[in-house]
């Protein structure tokens, strides 16, 4: 790839459902190289939920090789304990990240959906619609969460320019 | 030591301070074998905090080798910005127990409260008082989050009989 050229994960964080993505993005060119999930049965120990969602990150890293991450500032209404539980699978991933090395673009759900769709206020089907489309993709992807995670690293596109070494622009 | 001892971990979550400390199970005996808290400053990036927290945690258990580890469930009323960004701290910090093959034990305050102070309503005055006496240490341990990470542990050992290979009593 040239010099303007990178590799970006983007992730849609939960406890139940981590999803992922990764986008190459050449000048204003953007692909999909891959995406997925990493789903934890809630009968597993939550340790051991939270150090699969990190080591499954990490190994998305570690094949994928990508610079940098877009990650979504959930908001959750008055729903403390599922703040709580995808706080624990944030971190987890996280970690992942800082491990990898990764500059970590963090964006809220509205960032989101006005990078990719243009307007703040869309819905899902929306996002998922340009999602495919940005992404030349045949099909939406699949889980939801994959989808999610795509946007979260195409929204990183848009806010975050090719960084130096000295830092972002 | 004997069968019946056993060394144990206790962590009291937070992304700004994360208390720990070990202690030691003989029997019906607890002796504090070391403690201190994991600090990161606000002004540094997220997922670098995260991965202090795991980092070190992840360090005190490969010192100290504890089999198993005792965590606050913490309480937050309605500030779910406190809730969210603890449970990252404590998804960091609980994908470290894993990977460290620990045991872990979640305990609501009022438990913790119960089993050090032998009542649920105890104030953090009282709840240091007793860690100090029952782990006989000469002074009260500082910072506070690390007397709570002790108090968590000493929960353990009231919750959790001394597991054999199958698990838990």
């Amino acid at each position: 790839m040239t010099k303007e050229s990178r590799i970006i994960l983007g992730i849609d964080p939960g406890l139940a459902n981590t999803g992922w993505g990764v986008i190459s993005q050449d000048g204003s060119r953007l692909a999909c190289l891959a995406y997925g999930c990493v789903s934890t049965p809630s009968d597993m120990p939550l340790e051991q939920r939270l150090a699969k969602i990190h080591e499954q990150i990490g190994a998305v890293a570690e094949r994928y090789r990508p610079t940098c991450v877009g990650i979504e500032t959930v908001w959750f209404g008055q729903n403390i304990t599922a703040a709580f539980a995808t706080g624990q699978a944030r971190g987890a991933a996280l970690v992942a990240c800082a491990q990898a090395g990764l500059q970590v673009g963090e964006f809220s759900p509205k960032q989101i959906k006005l990078a990719v769709v243009g307007a703040g206020g869309a819905d899902k089907t929306q996002v998922q619609y340009m999602v495919r489309q940005l992404l030349s993709l045949d099909a939406a992807p699949k889980p939801d969460h994959a989808a999610d995670a795509l946007a979260a690293a195409i929204c990183y596109t848009t806010h975050q320019g090719f960084a130096g070494k000295a830092g972002l622009e």
